[in-house]
C-alpha cells in the first residue's frame, strides 16, 4: 500500500506504532509522502517517527498537490480537528481510503458531506478510535462479551487529562471541534463499543470556567445517555489533572451488569461477579493499522469501519449541541 | 429531650449511634416511646437496640396515640419513604421537631404541604443526610473547604450497592418513593454539601430493567447537572453490586478543581494537587443526632438544617421527574 500522512496533530503516532509500518515488516506498505494538513501545523515531529521506521516520504507544502502526484491508496488524517472532514473530503474524491483522526467532522453540515462524499467514492473510512486497541479496553470488551457480568445494565466512562501546553488551535471553537468531539467521543465510543446498542437519548453539559486562558476550550464536560434494552450511562470529562498527578490521563470505565461489574482502572482490569473480585490478565496491544488494513481488505467484524466512525461523530456531535444549548441558557 | 422513633426501614440505626442516646450519656435525652409508622412496619429491631442502650420506650400501635400521649420534643421518622411526609406533618402539628429520613418526601405536593406545615409549626425539621457524617466525606468536604484543589470545577458521584433482600415496600413506587429520591439524594446532596452552590440544570435517567422481579423499583440512575458557578457534576447509582463483593457498597466521589483532585474511593480519601498524590488521614466520624441537637438549639453552621432537607429533597424529586418523564419517551 502506498501511504500519505496529512497533519500530525492528534493520534497519527498510533498508526506508526503498527507492525505494518515498522522496519522489519516487509516494505509492502510504504509511506511516500507528509504534508501540514492546517495552516501552521508542524508535521517535523512526524517526518522524524517515519525516517526511524526506514520510510523516505517526500514532504510537500500542499496536501492537494501532494494526493495528485503520489496517488496514495491511503491517507491518514491527523491535522486540525476542526478541519478533518474538509481533509477527509479532498482524499475520498482522489480515490483514497481514509483513516482520520477522530472526529470525522466537527459539525453537522460537513459531516452530512463527508458521508455523502464518501458513498460516491466507494472508498472507506474509518476514525481512530484508539481506546478501542488499547489492552485494558480490549480486555474488557472481552471479558463483557463472555458473559462475565451478564447483560450491561449500565456504564461509567471517565477521562481526565493534564491541560499542560496545548497548541494555539485548542483555543478556538472552529479549528478545535468541542471537547465533547475531541475527548468525550472516546467515551461515547467506549459505551458504544462495549455494549453494541444505539443512543436514545443524549444529555450533555460542558463548560470553559477555569481553563487557563485557553480562549473558548472547554475544561469539563459530562454526559448521560441512554441506550437501546436501557441502558444507562455517563461520561465525565476534563483538562484538569494536575501535572503533579503520577500518569498523564486517568481514564476510567465501569461497566455493571446483570450478575457483575467490570472496571477499568489505572489500566488495571478488575471483576466482580459471584465467584468475587479478580484482576484480570491483560490482552496485549491490538494493531489499530493492521484492523484498518484488514477492513478496507474487506474482512468482516473488524474494530474500525464507516459506519461506527459516522454513528460515533454523529453522536458526540449531537451531545456537544446538546451542551452548547444550555450555554445559551437554553435548558432543554 | 423527650424523643420518639416513628418507624425504622431506613437509617434511624444512624441516630441510635449517637453519644447523646448512649448509655453512658446523662440521659437528658430520653427515649419515652416507639412506634410504627407505616402499616406492616417491623420496628422490633429498633426496640432492641434502644433497650441495649438502656432506654425503655413504651411502644404503640399507633404513632399518633404516642405523640398525643408522651408529648415528644423530638420525632425520628424513619416509616416506608413514601410515607416520611405523612407522618412528620402530623409530628409538625403537635409542635415537635423532626428529623426525618431522607427524602422529606416522595411528591411535589407532599412536599409543599410540609413545607406549609412546618412554616407554621415553627419547630424544626432536618432530613438525615447520613453521608455528611461519614468520615471520607467530612474530611473531603474540610480539604477542599481549606482550598486544596482551588475552584470546584466538576464533581461526579457514585453510589453502588448489592441488592440483597429488600422489604416489599421497595417494590412500589408509592411506598419506595424512587430511586433517586431514596439513594440518588446522597450523590446530590454531596455534590451540593461539598459545593455550596445550587442546581441551575439538572437532568436525569433512571430504569427498572432486569430488577430482579422487585415490581417497578428502578435499579439503576444517572444524572448531569449544572450548578452554580459552571459546576458541572454527575451521579451514578445502581444497586447491581454483586452479593460476592467484598463490601456491600461502593461509594466514590471525585472532586475536579482548578489546581487539584480529591478522590473518595473504598472509604480512603486520595488529594492530587501541586504536590503529588497523597492520601489524607481521615476525620473521626461525626454525629448526625448531636448535630441536629446543636440545630434545634439555635446554633448556626450546623451540617443538618430544614432549609438543606427542603432544598435536596427537591432537587432529587426534579431528577426522578425528569428521569421518570424519558420513560414515557418525552426525552426532554
Amino acid at each position: 500500500m502506498n501511504i500519505c500522512f496529512i497533519g500530525s496533530s492528534g493520534h497519527s503516532y498510533a498508526v506508526l506504532e503498527s507492525e505494518k509500518l515498522a522496519d522489519k515488516s516487509d516494505k509492502s506498505n510504504v509511506v511516500t509522502g507528509i504534508a501540514a494538513g492546517s495552516d501552521g501545523e508542524n508535521i517535523e515531529n512526524l517526518y522524524n517517527a517515519l525516517c526511524r521506521l526506514n520510510h523516505s516520504p517526500k514532504r510537500y507544502e500542499s496536501y492537494l498537490k501532494m494526493m495528485d502526484d503520489l496517488k496514495p491508496d491511503i491517507v491518514v488524517i491527523d491535522n486540525y480537528f476542526g478541519e478533518h472532514a474538509k481533509v477527509s473530503v479532498e482524499a475520498l474524491k482522489r480515490g483514497c481510503h481514509v483513516l482520520s483522526d477522530k472526529p470525522l467532522a466537527t459539525t453537522v453540515d460537513s459531516l452530512n458531506e463527508l458521508k455523502k462524499e464518501q458513498a460516491k467514492s466507494g472508498k472507506k473510512i474509518a476514525a481512530m478510535f484508539t481506546m478501542r486497541f488499547d489492552p485494558e479496553f480490549t480486555t474488557a470488551y472481552e471479558v463483557v462479551k463472555s458473559g462475565e457480568i451478564g447483560d450491561i445494565r449500565l456504564i461509567n466512562a471517565q477521562k481526565s487529562y493534564k491541560l499542560g501546553t496545548r497548541p494555539d488551535f485548542y483555543k478556538s471553537r472552529e479549528s478545535f471541534g468541542g471537547l465533547i468531539p475531541w475527548v468525550g467521543i472516546h467515551a461515547i465510543d467506549l459505551i458504544y463499543f462495549i455494549s453494541g446498542k444505539k443512543f436514545v437519548y443524549i444529555d450533555a453539559v460542558s463548560s470553559s470556567a477555569g481553563n487557563c486562558g485557553y480562549g473558548d476550550l472547554d475544561i469539563t464536560a459530562a454526559g448521560s445517555f441512554i441506550s437501546e434494552n436501557n441502558i444507562i450511562s455517563t461520561m465525565t470529562i476534563d483538562y484538569l489533572r494536575p501535572s503533579a498527578a503520577l500518569s498523564h490521563g486517568d481514564n476510567k470505565l465501569r461497566i455493571v451488569g446483570s450478575s457483575g461489574i467490570l472496571e477499568v482502572m489505572e489500566n488495571k482490569v478488575k471483576l466482580i461477579n459471584g465467584n468475587g473480585e479478580i484482576e484480570i490478565a491483560l490482552l496485549d496491544k491490538a494493531d489499530i493499522f493492521a484492523d484498518f488494513l484488514e477492513y478496507i481488505d474487506g474482512k468482516e467484524n473488524t474494530s474500525l469501519n464507516s459506519d461506527d466512525a459516522f454513528y460515533i461523530t454523529e453522536t458526540a456531535l449531537e451531545a456537544q449541541i446538546s451542551a452548547d444549548k444550555k450555554k445559551l441558557g437554553k435548558h432543554s
